[in-house]
């Protein structure tokens, strides 16, 4: 593990927490923008994979809209975080997430919680990086890749 | 981002692992000195913000004591950690955190847990960081600031 | 806080990501491979420490077995983590860690989980970190150290 290597992972951790409160946050067009044009959103949850950063906006935004309309307070969590630089160029960055939902009504209820894993292929562009194909797999729901 | 903003990053990722662990296990002078003399704690948890590191030291060890005498184990979680460093020198540090309280009844039931966000000013002091402000919102909360 | 020791930090989250995500993803033997051979494995929910590899090997598989047989999901999160390198050369590791249990039946249910502390003698073997010993403590047990 080089100096390089160092600074990619902890570039990886900063852009999670950035790109996940972006979207814990509202600014569902800034989170939208972490993914490239035409990146796509697979999730288990799903009924089919979500293409292209139009429609990726599109949806999280009518999610959050909802939400925020019930009074609830999502937040991401990335956790055990393993990077993997790939010969074409891209990242594989593997990831648990724990996603915590509260209710903003002084209740003091506790969050419920949901585990997920996550792998993304990421890119380089410029000083950034992008999401291309994210892969978010419920940890409640059956594994079809394990059948 | 550089190697030094990467050194930055995981000192401050250290810095909140220490600070918290002196919280949750007892120590609690030593965390009160992470704080600046003059540190505010303003959590929208409390009536009012506390001010000063004594009256900081003073708060926290009375909580700590009523926890300790129920026999309850808190741990605090710091993740998602943002870093800015800002023209005035100082840095600041937005993270989320999660409470999770634990009885050691031997009963095994799970933690109970609290969702929040947590917006710190750090200032350096030679080679070591301290809290000039930290800012907590409890994600059960009303969210004053978005009224 | 120099650059050697950022790289160090650094190193230890991405082995505990990945070897966490061995066990729980049920690939018992590259997790046991993380062990010196005379690794010892001791924790407060076990009647006694587990010695040798070996033995952590089978222990755990059957452990894994017993869950994927009930369709649980278990995902081990390690944070706040301490690290010091001392005198001997060893490292010594130490960290919260919150065990999340999904069952996989489409319920949507929540994880159970379990918060623990875990304190690590790691030991460089040329490119790779070993354990040498293992120390956790749930904290919903007695805490006999405090006693």
């Amino acid at each position: 593990m080089n100096t390089a290597n160092s600074a990619l992972y902890q570039e990886i951790q900063h852009f999670y927490a950035r790109q996940m409160r972006a979207l814990d946050e509202g600014e569902v067009t800034a989170w939208a923008q972490t993914f490239e044009p035409d990146g796509v959103f697979d999730a288990n949850g799903l009924p089919e994979p979500v293409r292209g950063r139009e429609v990726i906006e599109s949806s999280a935004r009518k999610a959050w809209e909802q939400l925020a309309a019930e009074g609830i307070q999502r937040r991401h969590w990335i956790g055990m975080l393993d990077v993997e630089e790939r010969a074409d160029g891209t990242l594989l960055a593997r990831h648990y997430a724990l996603v915590l939902t509260s209710r903003r009504d002084g209740e003091r209820a506790q969050p419920t919680s949901l585990s997920c894993t996550c792998d993304d292929v990421l890119v380089r562009d410029g000083d950034r990086l992008l999401v291309r194909y994210r892969t978010v797999r419920r940890d409640d729901l059956p594994n079809a890749s394990a059948a």
